[in-house]
């Protein structure tokens, strides 16, 4: 049976349906536009630039990537709010860095109809603005403290790089929290626990490796005292950024009067911290990290479907197939989000070709000899193995591929960075290191704001960043800065980035 | 033990919190204004006009009724896509209705950072020009049809009408299907499809009666053939309108090119439909409709928590109580969503108002007593029964509970506006059964474009609406219209609207 549909696959694999005609370590800037197109994930013609069309397929995952991080918020004591997308421009000049980091980046709304508003509207980039001036008409004691909140919705950055769908783009669909705290530690066992949010999520049901890095003083969030973030190194050798965490501390809070009577009477401004997923986002490391030369390769849980089902239409034998295989998706429904593909003016090799461009976990292919060998043909995607399965064996196969799935997807991305990171000394070392697509360690003078001017010999000279230090493991510096030759006193990290 | 806790009720009750201070029959107005408050709804003092912010306890429900209609239109074949919110100028000049519709309601982005551009976007107030255009990209040949999609996303109206939050905003939470269909039967199947989701949902889940209207040709959705809505006659005495659904025909498709090879290979412009459930507005519609002088009701499905426990807690018991209590909210949160209210700063009473205020369709009470006697009290917000329930007998008690509630609250609902449909023949009548707060049902010259004339002296001389014919059922009319007195050709239903 095995040999037999390898025969049939290559026979109709004349008309092989959509194929990406460059290889991903080759070409990844085509790759991935030719991915965009044949697995119909976004299109980029509409007609302004930097805002995407995204399609079915990617939006039923980003809408279970944003489920599961509202889940993980929710269950942390999180409430869903919902802010105005518009924020006064007034607003926005309450919180001096606020405004100097993000202004540049603003959509401004300026009419209504006809009329022309006395103040520009900014479509918001983040809510801080919108929603710390009510929070400081709803927190009057320390027993409304803790507040914990959420929302998921649209932000808006005008973007001056190149943009490019899902990874950089002017409309951004993310969850972000805000919240508010009595006391220093508090807040700051928020962000920690938020950074336990992404490692469960990014690693454990995406399979994204990371590193969380304390960002340099000179890179913070604007109005931010500290950030933490995770970056990932993307097969393209660039980092991205992936969710990060803020201690807002209490420079907003002063700006927007967020204070609060505390246990022994006194007014004490509160502490605040901030943390925003980007889903789209996500959802573009997500597929670059782990598409290959087929098309996408989706975690388990992020597949819009686990299986498909491509019955194999023999002349004559094509009403029993059907009605097998539309038994089996019956029957695999009950566990499985399953989709049968019954197109008749296709090919079963354009069908194979179409479900793995498109990353769907399991293929199981029925036929007329299958159906008579009480049996079918299992196809993985994490691995590529396809078998004979027995019927009487499918539920307890299906489970064991379920079970392994996003584990071996897991094993496979932590080898393909494992080298990836390397030590060095000397800016050449980390030149070349870096030319070849790698993050590189290396010791550095200080993350303070002293150390700013080397970081810009970094980005002029090698055209890659200063992403930060560590963050919850201390690296010991020893040795001189590779840039200006000064004591080093911490360890960083430096990559290009997206 | 039931007159024991009854009295406590009555000693607590001394400080008894949140209170709405008119009855909603007599003040609507001022009685909604407070629910937004007492019941931490949405707050108003966001500083855009017609922007207010959705608090948790309305967002977690707006999600619920979100996900609901969600699930409707997934289960009948629409995929989720997300089209940018921001579309060109040039875009909303293709329909010629459609512009001249919408135009005065649009928020215009010019600005991003310093730079003015070229030409201004709107803030989507609908999406077919944002999405038809792409359509036209997408769609080649009659294997592509049917197309149907859907959005969960906010969209904004520059409104002059005054603005309430929920009831009429400048920005909505909607979601906005978009179908494109071959034939012309097909098309009209799927409007009619939406209008039974409508009903599944906003009856049969959110208990709220409606009409289905079809809307008089001057007052088609901008650029539609047809439209259809669900009309809902408010405790206020005006009518909101509900999802509407639209055969957008083919104007838009010979705007922005959406055709197809058809089955003899002639090339055809495609039919489209939309279908527009506003999320934020059906939460408004539910709590005005249910609610009462002590706050809201919610149904079943809708309420973010079904039950809430309060522990009475008595000196020198507290421990013992908690742990029951904690015990109790551990074994019934496996059927039911459970809160617990352990606040120690406020009265068993003040937390009784507190959860009637919100709506939680269940209060369990349980104290040092009823502990004692193996049972607890049982008080359901839809009749205001209160019960002693024995410990044994309670998971049968709750579950006819919640097989009923939310039916009681659909025979309540029908039964607050059986009366309210008033038959007249004469403009006096009409207008006096209008300034009752009634609906009314007449004879009218004509709800093609020549019937307009008489609709702006409803308008003017009653200040009222000619909402449509019904649709689904045909109504005959006889005798005259009684603004012009020409021959009427159809039955219309006029109230004033929200």
């Amino acid at each position: 049976m095995f040999i037999f549909v390898l025969c049939l696959y290559f026979v109709m694999a004349k008309d092989t349906g959509a194929k990406i005609s460059v290889k991903k370590d080759e070409d990844f800037s085509e790759w991935f536009t030719e991915l965009m197109q044949k697995a119909e994930l976004a299109d980029i013609r509409y007609n302004i630039k930097g805002f995407p069309v995204y399609r079915p397929w990617a939006v039923r995952s980003i809408k279970k990537i944003t489920r599961l991080w509202e889940a993980e918020l929710e269950a942390r004591g999180h409430e869903p709010v919902l802010f105005p997308l518009l924020i006064p421009e007034s607003n926005f000049h309450k919180e001096a860095d606020h405004v100097k980091g993000f202004t540049p980046d603003v959509f401004w709304v300026t009419h209504g109809g006809d009329k022309e508003f006395e103040e520009r509207y900014a479509l918001r980039p983040t809510s801080e603005t919108a929603m710390y001036d009510m929070y400081g008409k709803w927190i009057q004691s320390y027993t409304d403290l803790p507040m914990k909140t959420y929302q998921s919705v649209n932000v808006f950055r005008y973007e001056s790089k190149m943009t490019r769908p899902f990874m950089r783009t002017r409309e951004l669909h993310w969850t972000e929290a805000h919240n508010v705290f009595a006391t220093q530690e508090e807040a700051l066992k928020d962000a920690k626990e938020n950074l336990e949010i992404t490692e469960k999520l990014l690693f454990g049901v995406m399979a994204i490796p990371h590193i969380f890095f304390e960002r340099p003083a000179w890179d913070k969030f604007p109005g931010a005292d500290r950030t933490f973030a995770a970056d990932v190194l993307l097969p393209s050798g660039k980092v991205l950024q992936l969710p990060s965490s803020h201690m807002i501390s209490q420079n907003f809070s002063k700006a927007f009067d967020v204070k609060f009577i505390d246990e022994n009477e006194k007014e004490t401004y509160a502490w605040i911290t901030c943390y925003g997923p980007c889903h789209s986002r996500n959802y573009g490391a997500l597929i670059t990290f782990h598409g290959d030369d087929l098309g996408l390769r989706l975690p388990w849980d992020i597949a819009p479907k686990h299986i498909v089902i491509v019955p194999l239409l023999f002349k004559g034998k094509e009403e029993m197939v059907l009605a097998e295989a539309n038994k089996l998706k019956e029957k695999l429904s009950k566990d499985y989000e399953v989709i049968i593909d019954t197109r008749e003016n296709v090919t079963p090799g354009f069908k194979f070709n179409h479900w793995e461009m498109k990353g769907v976990p399991v293929r199981i292919e029925i036929g007329p000899r299958d159906i008579e060998n009480q049996e079918v043909v299992v196809f993985r995607r994490d691995i590529s193995e396809k078998l004979s399965v027995k019927l009487v064996d499918l539920d307890k196969h299906l489970q064991g591929i379920k079970e392994t799935f996003t584990e071996n997807m897991k094993t496979q991305a932590v080898e393909v960075i494992k080298e990836k990171t390397k030590d060095a000394d000397t800016a050449e070392d980390i030149k070349k290191f870096i030319e070849e697509g790698n993050m590189v360690r290396t010791n550095f003078c200080s993350v303070e704001m002293d150390g700013e001017a080397c970081a810009e010999i970094v980005e002029k000279d090698i055209g890659a960043e200063v992403r930060g230090v560590m963050f919850g493991k201390e690296e010991k510096a020893k040795g001189k800065c590779p840039f200006c030759g000064k004591e080093a006193k911490c360890v960083v990290y430096i990559a290009k980035s997206h």
